[in-house]
């Protein structure tokens, strides 16, 4: 398979090779044994794309019992491969797997999407099928997608080697009187042309954003409605997260976490720029969240508790004196850390409550933050692959150290 | 009220001025008497910003009987105002809602968004108030925002002011040997300077999108797996979808078709660009086109039923000989246009089979357009208010004839 781009013109549904399929396969086996789910029925784009390697628009019918997807495709309309079925509504479903030789009995406990899906989605779905009972399909597809194969994480890996490109210039893109919507739309238009998707998949209600956000000086204090690590008031109530329009000056530190949708898998990366010298407080924070970082990289073996990392994460924070800006000031966020991958929020959860051990193949986006009255947010982030032997990877190399704005060179 | 931006530091959850609050308040009674809901629980970011004029993380519990609503927030941390009440989770609600004399069961039948929100926030939802019955909230609200308020239309109607400012600009972007990708780039960067948001608010799961499509030449006729009324491979299987890559080449239709999010309240814009002359049949086709946006356009009064429209366009398309071409080749959408403003998928549908009837404060985009093979997409897309009396207005108003790349004069 060409890792890099695949073939945009194959009209196989099936883009993954046989091996990579059955290494996904595996994972969504052991979660459905976990959930005691028979079949699971997917549509969302990130599933489809999950075990497909493209999204279409229709339904994957998994039956565990016949390691077997059934494809059920609305649009578009020129693929081809084995079990490939065009339909134009879910009604049409039980005939199609009674031509096929399956009852809906044979499916025995079904999962559906229930957070992904609507509530209405779901219903049609099920009253399609005609079951009056189901389970939770997302629970199993979040669990798999969790553990990315080593396919994964080339994705990833080439994602991290484009964003740390793109970071590594962003010093250049710096023009005298810039607002931090100006400074990021430069940044948007180098990503995007270093082959950003642009698109930055979430899930769940609570996120909605455009590419990523600048953070510059105070806005950085503004509390927002979404499930983000950091605020921002926003360009508009409609939207009210990140640059708000701030002209960048002298002591302000403007903190850069532009999205790296690069193949298809997601890398996320933080880093702080300034005009001249920050003071010694925020250089001081920026630093604790570089140690952090290195020291939750070295704790995050596989069988660690995820919690075990934010409450090392807190504890240091609060040891450097720092635990009042930790992740907020005026508004704090509860992690300190997500995985990452076909969506930017996946599993594991870094907070205190999680539930979540680590395993090796997590992608985990780590991203201790402080927010400073007066001078704004300082520290990094970056996405690591949780590895069998040895500490967390880090796939997002850009420099870590607060860099000037308007200095040309790269580093 | 500052219709051009609201006062974004402005902490009253209550961004509406009483007046619009009221008529948007009419237009949610009549709909909720309609689908026979006593009472609409909210929460999606788009019914959110309706009912507030910001999107805040929470719920928004509107009684009709008492013309009120009480308003249940998790984050910003900052709102104040009448009847805001903090929580953590919606289980605390009914112990508040009594705290404040209203037991559950004054509620009378109750609606959740069973369109837009996952069936497991609808379950938890139902749950938290103890009600094993509901009604759908999102037919209400989906009816409510169909019909523009006066302050509406002038928000989409700035929003169609600086669309129509970036559209001109477009055939000055071009540069020799660019590809639709590079051009769609700096169409972006121009747009997210004017204050285009970015963020392109979509309803359901069959819609992705970064910003908008540019299609060159033959990849207008790739099918996508999503809901719009043109294809295009993209650029990877993970967002199929727009621009591909294709080196823009004379004889090539390149079609832009890049969303207005200026306000909150979107526009759509569709224009046709090319290098040198087109052959005569997409001349044609982009002529047709046009007739047929102003043909409807005439028939836009309150009272006629969306589908008449649809039928009137495919009528003329069929006598000008391009019943094969109409929205679509390989692949055909079933729609030629949709109401937008918040959400780019609003009612009504101009649909053959939509139910629809024009009111005036309708707002719609019409986008009859054709994709003739080895030439690529030809058409236009508008954005129209449906009056009280006289034609339907287009605030969508770049020149609509096919522009030539490079050109750099305004017209």
């Amino acid at each position: 398979m060409n890792e890099k781009r695949h073939t945009l013109h194959d009209t196989r549904l099936m883009l993954l090779e046989p091996e990579e399929l059955s290494q996904r396969l595996d994972h969504i086996d052991r979660a459905m044994n976990q959930a005691r789910l028979d079949t699971v029925m997917l549509s969302s784009a990130a599933n489809t794309y999950y075990v497909s390697g493209r999204v279409f628009c229709g339904f994957a019918i998994y039956i565990k019992s016949l390691r077997r997807f059934l494809w059920f495709v609305r649009r578009p309309s020129m693929l081809v491969g084995d079990d490939v079925h065009y339909i134009r509504k879910p009604e049409q479903i039980p005939e199609m797997l009674s031509n096929l030789g399956i009852s809906v009995s044979n499916l025995g406990r079904v999962g559906l999407e229930l957070d992904e899906m609507s509530f209405n989605h779901v219903q049609r779905q099920a009253r399609a099928l005609g079951i009056g009972e189901f389970g939770n399909a997302d629970d199993v597809m979040s669990a798999a997608r969790a553990v990315k194969t080593d396919f994964e994480q080339r994705q990833l890996k080439l994602s991290g080697v484009s964003h740390e490109h793109v970071y590594r210039q962003i010093p250049r893109m710096y023009r005298p009187e810039m607002t931090d919507i100006e400074l990021q739309i430069e940044i948007e238009r180098v990503s995007r042309l270093e082959g950003c998707l642009g698109l930055f998949r979430v899930s769940g209600p609570d996120m909605e954003l455009h590419m990523g956000n600048v953070l510059a000086g105070d806005n950085a204090d503004a509390p927002s409605p979404y499930d983000f690590a950091m605020g921002g008031m926003g360009a508009s109530p409609s939207l009210p997260v990140g640059a708000d329009g701030t002209v960048i000056r002298p002591g302000m530190a403007v903190m850069v976490d532009v999205n790296g949708n690069y193949t298809g898998y997601m890398t996320d990366m933080t880093r702080t720029f300034s005009l001249g010298q920050l003071p010694d407080e925020a250089l001081h924070a920026h630093e604790v969240s570089r140690q952090i970082c290195a020291e939750l990289a070295r704790m995050g073996h596989p069988g660690v508790e995820a919690k075990l990392l934010y409450d090392k994460a807190l504890k240091m924070a609060t040891e450097a004196g720092l635990e009042n800006y930790f992740m907020g000031h005026r508004q704090h966020a509860g992690f300190v850390g997500h995985g990452i991958g076909i969506v930017v929020n996946e599993l594991p959860v870094i907070a205190p409550r999680s539930r979540d051990v680590l395993v090796a193949g997590n992608v985990i986006a780590l991203e201790p933050k402080f927010v400073l009255p007066g001078v704004g947010a300082v520290g990094i982030e970056n996405t690591y692959i949780v590895r069998e032997h040895g500490d967390m990877e880090c796939i997002t190399n850009a420099p870590e150290q607060i860099r000037i704005l308007g200095d040309g060179d790269e580093v």
